[in-house]
């Protein structure tokens, strides 16, 4: 079965509204295993909306309509519907009942177009809407079925979730379960994972394989489908296990949610440390991004943000000598400004960023690079990295890798190039 | 002129992403005068695309593609389209560079794929994208023109403004001037602008008026088209002057990318001052928002995050007694914080951050609490906000708020109730 979702609403088009509905629907549909194949927005013009219903009941089983059963003249949906099918529309008095209850519990006056709210197309199931006036419906015909939605939100999404997925799963197989498992990678590409994975991408039925591109990280859903919940997780084994060999390398966690900083920050508790950081380039980004976890103050006391040569020095206490000999960009100012925070906080674990943001050179490096330092009670290290061009996505990048050089730290994974 | 907008991806069948896109393109397409009838969206899928384009090349003047010019199989809109023009795809060799050099950069190893992400359609203009790696195109045929776009927003919307507005100006006829003017405010909700303008907006035609909300900001878009540029502005005048009587004391400038930081920085650097701060709630981020303005380090050295009650006595050197006779989410602990900060970078200007940013209350103050401390090498002061609910939008509005207080404090601007 393909569904196909129409939006109708002069709002949408002039943008001025989301069409948060259109995903909203699609993402229900798809976890019932009905197709989306496409998703259409039309304004409240009779002539383009009939020429669309015209259109969608050509290519798909199920048409939703949603938006235009208000009380308003420009609420023209079940009207163009009813008149298209040749149908008539009546009067659902249980509906009429409830608004002429609403309004009369409000004490408000009912106008007269709030009628228009209770009439159905005949031979429709009605279906309740809990939160607001205007009744829904749906609509089986020979080849297809309409399903009309209220516009707002607020009505539409509680109204599909109570009455139209019932009788939606009433229509399906009982033996078609679906599930899907997230991976998240932090240090690679989408292109470089489409590419190490081309062959799975290509060939995948069951299940079927999605990567999408978030901020500086990638995630990689499988989703299977099988006659029990065991099988699917069968099957999203193997097919996890030929990717874990690949790109396993990259991976931080599973899960929908769950950023590379709640992988550190549950670390960081699990093992009962504390952490600083002294931030040049970055700026306290470091900081505000581990501080946006609640319960931050568990293992973050505080850091500092040494922006300018002087503030490491006299501030932070890196020596002048380091600064001078070495520069600020280097192995050496990132090492000492991380033993430095470390014996300042008081800490078990400290981290330090110091590089060129952009957009102009320093200390005649390139703009990118970047080092980052680790210290422990015990022992120091720094790593460096070359990010590209732009002074945000330089800072964002420097945050992430410094989040994935403190992962890889607590879990004693293999850390590259690291400068002792 | 109408256009047409087709997001190509099949994530937003499945619902996994909100198409944006079609509202940010609408509200600018509404803004040059452009009609937009249809917005459709359509799966990584060459049959159904191709279905698509040919149903909107009827129908629609303008057809714009957003998504599927990236690097990977599922990446198929320019194929489509270039074969059903029969056309070829080549090689922009500039954006090939950049892709290359992309990659040098960053040390990534470049595969073969993303070559895919420098080829347009024969006979386009090549669009920039200057946040990203697959270039836009702009197409024109005899009877429509084809725009194709990158399908992340943070590429496409910079794409829109800067390289395909001026492109859409230019066609339009030469006695019809266009001329927009972006009023922004701060501290002040978007339906709150809408009731205080409800007459403007209502009776609105030249100049239109449209409000956007923000991250914590309004901007107003006003847009007057005339004979002359010099007709636009007089009309633009005559509706602002109206506005800045009504809500101007929210209002901090002017233009489409001027965010209140840069407002704020523009005053430090031209009154040749030095910043420093001391945050506990906001963790980081308002240093991280003050250095993400490039030149930052002529006006800002460094600063101080102390998070926890014991680095704000032992490193920043408030004293306990302030904190136990007061608790630290008070006047008394903000102003120390800023006073010590001051001191400890030795700037003309300090500012503190500390409150409640939730889950829980903290002192038995409200979620949402915060006190602002400011401290110059003379005086010092504080002031109490109440925000919502919600860690991070209580962090945000704090830095946000921050910064407002340092523009009124430096433009000797009124400040309701604070504490000396």
């Amino acid at each position: 079965m393909n569904a196909e979702i129409i939006a109708v609403g002069t709002e949408l088009l002039m943008g001025q509204v989301v069409n948060t509905n259109a995903s909203f629907l699609s993402r229900e549909l798809s976890l019932l295993g009905i197709d989306v194949y496409h998703q259409v927005v039309v304004g409240d013009n009779p002539k383009r909306l009939l020429e669309v219903i015209e259109v969608a009941e050509k290519r798909s089983d199920l048409v939703i309509l949603s938006g235009g059963l208000g009380p308003t003249k420009d609420d023209i949906t079940k009207q163009v519907l009813a008149e298209h099918l040749n149908k008539k529309l009546i009067l659902d008095t249980s509906t009429m009942d409830k608004i002429s209850n609403f309004f009369e519990n409000s004490k408000r006056v009912m106008t007269e177009n709030n009628r228009l709210q209770a009439m159905v197309v005949e031979g429709s199931t009605v279906l309740k809407n809990e939160t607001g006036l205007a009744a829904g419906m749906l609509l089986n015909q020979d080849k297809q079925a309409f399903l009309l939605l209220p516009g707002p939100p607020s009505e539409l999404e509680p109204m599909f979730i109570k009455e139209v997925r019932p009788l939606l799963m009433d229509g399906r197989p009982n033996e078609n379960h679906l599930v899907s498992r997230v991976l998240r990678f932090f240090g690679i590409g989408e292109s470089q994972v489409a590419a190490e994975l081309d062959d799975l991408i290509e060939e995948q039925k069951n299940p079927t394989l999605a990567t999408y591109a978030g901020k500086h990280e990638v995630t990689l859903r499988l989703t299977a489908n099988g006659s029990t919940e065991e099988a699917c997780h069968f099957l999203l084994d193997k097919v996890e296990a030929i990717i874990q060999q690949r790109i396993g390398g990259y991976f931080y966690g599973y899960g929908e949610d769950r950023r590379l900083v709640n992988v550190v920050t549950d670390l960081l508790n699990e093992q009962n440390l504390t952490l600083t950081a002294a931030e040049s380039l970055t700026g306290g980004s470091f900081q505000h991004l581990i501080t946006s976890v609640s319960g931050a103050s568990d293992y973050f006391k505080g850091g500092i943000v040494t922006y300018s040569n002087d503030a490491k020095t006299t501030i932070l206490g890196v020596t002048k000598k380091t600064i001078e000999e070495f520069g600020v960009v280097s192995a050496e100012c990132a090492i000492e400004m991380a033993k430095k925070a470390q014996e300042m906080f008081d800490t078990d674990l400290a981290i330090s960023f110091t590089g060129v943001a952009g957009p102009d050179k320093l200390e005649n490096k390139e703009v990118g690079t970047v080092w980052i330092g680790i210290a422990t009670k015990e022992t120091a290290f720094a790593k460096e990295y070359h990010f590209g061009k732009g002074r945000e996505n330089n800072r964002e990048k420097s945050i992430m890798s410094g989040l994935d050089l403190i992962r890889r730290v607590l879990l004693n994974l293999p850390i590259e190039q690291k400068v002792l």
